[in-house]
């Protein structure tokens, strides 16, 4: 994993060489405090030890069962199925992998038609066992397969934390489980069975994953200009302290659009808290220099645009053509096409004074992408450092969900009390009325 | 389509019905300005009179000879296939509808290898006739059919301007061939062909989604208070001033995920120059309460959340469990959970003292899309008015553009070169050198 960060030096917002070496000595300390808590294995910290701790062997056991598979269904929420899709959409392969990660009827109620049930894995993933929407799911899934005279107990398998109802369910029908490794917060599980699951079923190199985590945790120094995790954490800390409250993530690969989601969540929960926090936007190179560009260069100095790329990627070559002005595309390939635009777009950026980051991977394959998974989790871990606040904590997010409970009639919750009295100011067209 | 403003009055940042009376004065004129416009025809505004300018029978006529077709490929990028997109993502429907909308080599490949591509219906999308993203991937899937030993000529269907490449080709090869509106910007041309063809050749009433825009158009008048449509352009345009740089567009049906893409690239291009803008930031309900919530309720106050959702959908029920604590889930509904989930986060915003707008349509059909869509487009274009900004306009995104071709070798640009002056810094791990 290469960081270029040139184009964040002297750009409005921007920093220097010497802002850049000053904020040195503070990821010294910060890099010490992280390393107490990996060693301690403290909450949160404790994720940035997953290289290590995760056993692939197990989770290898755990799905070997499922060999006749023709789809995997991930069923979860969050952290629960970002990290996993991510590696889904970035390897490919087959059985094909679905995510029901989201409570929308319409779209369960398609998936259960389209799927080969009796062929499909289910991978119910909750850390507590007891989230709303995954269990909602888990169990409209059961009763399909039930219905079509599947035992669901034989096609389902369990990744939950020590206690709480999937936990439960496994134990009292036998079912394969894995661990939600304590101390990490589900968006930080992605080099755990969280996330390796699908893949491990896809017959990917899941030690390769976890290996290229671990090349970026070994070189994670003190300082910012050794490791590439580190110099994008903090430059992306020092640009948001000069005004860049906007971090836009744009891959030039569409099989990383969904680590822009991983990457967005990252980045929220962790750093959105005691009014600060910078705002991630997930885009997508080059479709979004169609529809983004415009704004990132010429709308409010508050952003960074983040840049990603694959070094090399299988391409596919541009017929040669007779029509007008089109002939300098003929003979380049779409590979080519698109390295032009990450170029032309970086150099745009600097030339409308705006900064940006270039991230470089070597390609998308199993080590890569443990390496930029690891490497973003650390640099969110180290601008939290820098921003002096608390990471590894979403206390935000309570409200709504007590607020829902006690909507539902599961329980007496103050919050749904206040639902009720939303202040309105309507405006309707009349054809509506 | 109702809107509802009242959980921006009194928050922080936020309106109060005193400013927004005010405001309501530049409104008249600035309805003035569009109607003006509508009634020239002028650049842009004339895609406020799609509804009633586009000829629905001729673009039936151009898809009937392609009845026996099972999939449909738009190759376009930006406008040219958001809007397409949106459509068909949000009504479904068989064939399936693919788009080409970025080069990328892998996706490429896997998509046409795919395809049965002797049933498959290439609609090739490109106003200027000349995109070179499009070009190209028009170019290899044109090479594509013709390996297979299919006459593409059969299987082709262009929308294009006046002239360019595309128009010369449908010329040359009587290809059906239709019109991208003149004075319509690519990202508002959605109640076109350039959006309705493909909902046409899966026998969508595209007729209905015609009336939706006409419905929303006929309601246009000098009043925030008397249009939903001016209401929300006017309400964010008011945060925006007040703070809120950002608008997180979060509607809560999977079926409506791909219309906040095509919201940010309408939000973006049309509002993002001259050093101010609004950012867009597309989400899904209820998904990215589990990732987005917390930066939305704890960071930065500079956030207006656009939530959006049908009252009415088909609805999936929770079987009924024995799980601890889980009985309150048994015979409620997805859609219930969902409504509560909607309800929850509204209410958690309002008690963080953090605004949000409530946009509703009936449900997700013909009809109400049309008036979303216009509705929205009518909001940005209120929104540009208030701002005093060139809403049709998109000059900051040619840099990059010329810039690309230079390095391609199509022709000399001063932009190319700045390429390679590129500043540099790089910071690399050692495992990938």
């Amino acid at each position: 994993m290469n960081i270029d960060i040139g184009n964040a030096l002297g750009t409005t917002p921007g920093v220097t060489e010497a802002t850049l070496e000053r904020l040195d000595d503070r990821v010294i300390d910060a890099h010490e405090q992280i390393s107490t808590g990996r060693q301690t294995d403290s909450h949160g910290y404790a994720a940035l030890n997953l290289p290590e701790r995760t056993d692939p062997e197990a989770i290898r056991q755990a799905v070997d069962r499922f060999a006749d598979t023709e789809a995997i269904v991930t069923v979860g929420i969050g952290g629960s199925a970002l990290g996993a899709a991510t590696i889904a959409r970035a390897l490919g392969g087959s059985p094909e992998s679905y995510f029901l990660d989201n409570v929308d009827p319409a779209r369960i109620r398609r998936l259960l038609d389209r799927l080969p049930l009796e062929q499909t894995v289910i991978h119910a993933v909750s850390k507590s066992g007891t989230t709303a929407e995954t269990l909602s799911n888990f169990l409209i899934v059961k009763q399909a397969l039930t219905q079509q005279g599947i035992d669901w107990r034989d096609r389902t398998i369990v990744t939950t934390g020590s206690e709480g109802n999937l936990r439960q369910l496994a134990d009292r029908h036998d079912l394969p489980a894995l661990d939600v490794p304590s101390g990490v917060p589900g968006r930080y599980a992605v080099l755990s069975a969280v996330g390796l699951v699908p893949a491990a079923l896809q017959g990917h190199d899941i030690e390769a994953i976890l290996r290229g985590g671990s090349d970026i945790a070994t070189g994670l120094t003190g300082s910012l200009f050794e490791s590439p995790a580190y110099a994008y954490g903090a430059v992306s800390y020092a640009l948001a302290q000069r005004g860049a409250q906007a971090n836009a993530v744009v891959p030039y690969a569409e099989s990383l659009e969904t680590f822009a989601e991983w990457y967005a969540q990252l980045w929220a929960e962790s750093l959105g808290k005691d009014g600060i926090g910078q705002t991630p936007i997930r885009a997508l190179g080059a479709t979004d220099q169609h529809s983004q560009l415009q704004l990132y260069r010429a709308g409010p100095r508050d952003k960074l645009v983040t840049m990603i790329r694959p070094r090399e990627r299988p391409d596919v070559e541009i017929p040669e053509t007779d029509l007008d002005g089109l002939s300098y595309l003929g003979g380049a390939t779409l590979g080519e096409l698109l390295d032009a635009e990450f170029d032309a777009t970086e150099a745009s950026l600097e030339a409308a004074d705006r900064p940006s980051v270039r991230i470089e991977i070597d390609r998308v394959d199993e080590r890569s992408l443990g390496r930029l998974l690891y490497g973003i989790e650390a640099a969110c871990v180290l601008y939290g450092e820098l921003a002096n606040i608390e990471t590894f904590t979403q206390p935000a997010v309570e409200w709504s969900k007590r607020a829902a409970r006690g909507l539902l009639g599961g329980g007496e919750f103050s919050e749904a009390e206040q639902v009720a009295d939303k202040t309105t100011l309507v405006v309707s067209d009349s054809s509506s009325q």
